[in-house]
């Protein structure tokens, strides 16, 4: 049998990359209020030196650091005040020794000046006079012209995830627009004679579609959007009309269900009736999420996931994630942390194993206590932190091991 | 100076809980396809049992599971086959002593049996005769009635963060639409004569305002919405009439800038001229971030930032988005991990420090190293992972010791 034939998730993976190396997601200009989440297409190359000035960073008097040297609350060095320098404005003003000008917080420094004294630390004693109780060092309180970013220089990358952060690096770039991938579209399929949705009666023995739901909410999380979304009977003509109109107007179509040894397994049929490469993964070693089915159709991708809403969840996370950060080049890294197993737990032999966690704090130590459950449990989800795997050829793990928990 | 009257993070968010007692954010319905990453006001009790029905999760027979004990590849079980469960259907045949039924996953169980073999692990002779080749224990494969939710039973509780596992408990129960908080309002002014909006010319000794942006994409992931926005001189005036506008239209008015010792401070006299208790916390404990104020007027919060971007995301981040999610009830945890740090690091004393840091793991141990920089600059917070706190009783860290570091 084929669908026996299981693949570990690092050769699934590799065998996406392959199989997508033409797929390309498309383009946008985007407004620097709207980038937020989004994902940089574009290296961002400064035009200009951030500061454009050299800059205080604290509200005092721009000095050469060296007349303050010795000074101290018992010991002050008194400073000849020659100005002040406005907000915004600039100065053409040169300090000498024995000299001081006073500077706002983000103001610029004057030349000669090689630092800024704290306006807590001097007193004016009249408006030519400065009594300094403080000693500076070179440079202190100042960010010079090009510090935080160079002209010519590469502040931020494409790939890069546009969190509050980099939105304030645009800023200080003074870009307004911004080029990001455009958000990939997504089909839903819900496969399954038993399966209704949630706002149908439900009759005993159905099952309430709650993948559309789940795939719906991690594809806006992804960043993603949802053009079109439908529950199909396990039939395969009903399924390949379904699978052929997603095609037309998305980039990702996601099957669920259907994808089990059942005897109503279409899926993967009709995902070989289109034009493409067809199937190329064919069931995974994880557990949950075996029985995963991919492949290519129409130069679209297509992912068949398992029925059960967290293998789905799981598989999607695993693949589904890895294929959209991959193709936009996403360097991210999973958050994770590390926690003390209070639990045994043994492995599936040969399956990489997931195992549910939830965590818990006890004087600054974080434990994770197993969530057991069988994948059909949404609750075993909503009601975990995160997961810790276990590889392949691991026979388990042992009550006070350290482990990296996978935060969800 | 009361300004210098400085308090700890933790005694700013007691004066936040405290004053802000009878601050509401509302509440309105919306669609379970539009609830992703809102906040539940409400407690959702499930009025059913999931599964309603015993329910497989493979595809195999459902069987007594003593029947196939002893089984094996060498010597299997021979059952007798009763017929099949359809999925999506019930069925009323009982499972005796000897008798298997076929069930899909996600099929009704039918009564009398107590376990489910794999299709993998039989061999159909017939149209009636099963060969079982693998023993099971008594439960295996089946989810019982109500072994997920059970009816009356608190399945997500109010201040719950809507991911899409919690969505997916939601379809479960059929829940197509759900109470949530409303986007708290929230409405950002940038303060100063030197500061102009990125899309105008920069000339020398101004500074773009990048407050505004970071902000408005902190408030985006937070969850909020921002209804208004202006760039205001260094006026008092100006700046009453300004906060005047935004406290008719918002819950939360941020004013960045303005709030540090200079000379032009109007900032605590607007905030104190509006009917309200007024100022509560001027001045905090925190590096970078110092001159921070909190207070209120016409029942909205009012918080005045720091001007320089770093400080005034490190402030957002401490107080305002505490504020958001204790109003809420969202009882979520940071995002933390262990990390060995590479650097020695000296705190400010009495002073909370936050530093930050970049994070890279070499063969499994993950390292953090500083990431130095004044508070001024942008790129301190983009280029980093994340940042340790040091109390204000520590000296420092050193090198070799294992911290947490909290991740942005």
């Amino acid at each position: 049998m084929e669908f026996l034939n299981l693949i570990s998730v690092e050769e699934a993976k590799n065998r996406i990359v392959e199989n997508f190396r033409d797929f390309q997601l498309g383009i946008e200009e985007v407004h620097i209020l709207e980038c937020t989440n989004r994902v940089l297409a574009e290296d961002i190359i400064s035009d200009i030196d951030v500061p454009e000035f050299n800059r205080s960073t604290v509200d005092g008097y721009a000095i050469k650091s060296k007349d303050s040297h010795g000074a101290s609350e018992s010991v002050p060095s008194l400073l000849n005040i020659i100005g002040e320098v406005q907000m915004g404005q600039i100065t053409d003003k040169v300090i000498k020794t024995g000299e001081a000008m006073y500077v706002p917080t983000g103001g610029m420094v004057p030349e000669g000046a090689d630092g800024v004294v704290m306006i807590e630390h001097t007193e004016k004693l009249d408006e030519e006079s400065l009594m300094v109780y403080k000693s500076i060092s070179s440079h202190e309180n100042i960010i010079y012209k090009g510090d935080d970013i160079k002209k010519g220089e590469v502040a931020l990358t494409k790939g890069r995830v546009l969190t509050p952060e980099a939105v304030g690096v645009l800023a200080a770039l003074g870009r307004t627009k911004v080029k990001v991938f455009k958000k990939p579209k997504f089909y839903i399929i819900s496969t399954g004679d038993e399966i209704v949705d949630i706002d149908e009666e439900l009759k005993l023995g159905k099952i309430r579609d709650i993948n559309t739901y789940t795939l719906y909410s991690l594809i806006l999380r992804l960043g993603g959007e949802v053009v079109g979304r439908a529950i199909v009977k396990d039939d395969y003509e009903l399924l390949r009309t379904e699978v052929e109109k997603a095609l037309e107007v998305s980039d990702v179509v996601l099957i669920s269900g259907g994808s089990s040894v059942g005897t109503r397994d279409y899926t993967a049929k009709v995902i070989n009736s289109f034009k493409g490469k067809g199937i190329f993964i064919h069931g995974m070693a994880i557990k949950p999420g075996k029985p995963t089915i991919v492949g290519e159709g129409e130069g679209k991708a297509i992912f068949g996931l398992p029925g059960h809403p967290v293998s789905s969840i799981v598989v999607f996370k695993a693949l589904v994630e890895f294929f959209i950060k991959e193709k936009m080049g996403i360097k991210d890294y999973i958050l994770k942390t590390r926690a003390v197993l209070d639990f045994n737990c043994h492995s599936a032999p040969g399956k990489k194993t997931y195992q549910m966690v939830r965590l818990r704090e006890i004087d600054g130590i974080l434990y994770a206590t197993p969530n057991y459950g069988k994948s059909g449990m949404i609750t075993l989800l909503s009601n975990s932190h995160g997961y810790i795997i276990l590889e392949p050829h691991e026979e388990g793990v042992y009550k006070g091991e350290e482990r990296e928990v996978y935060l969800i």
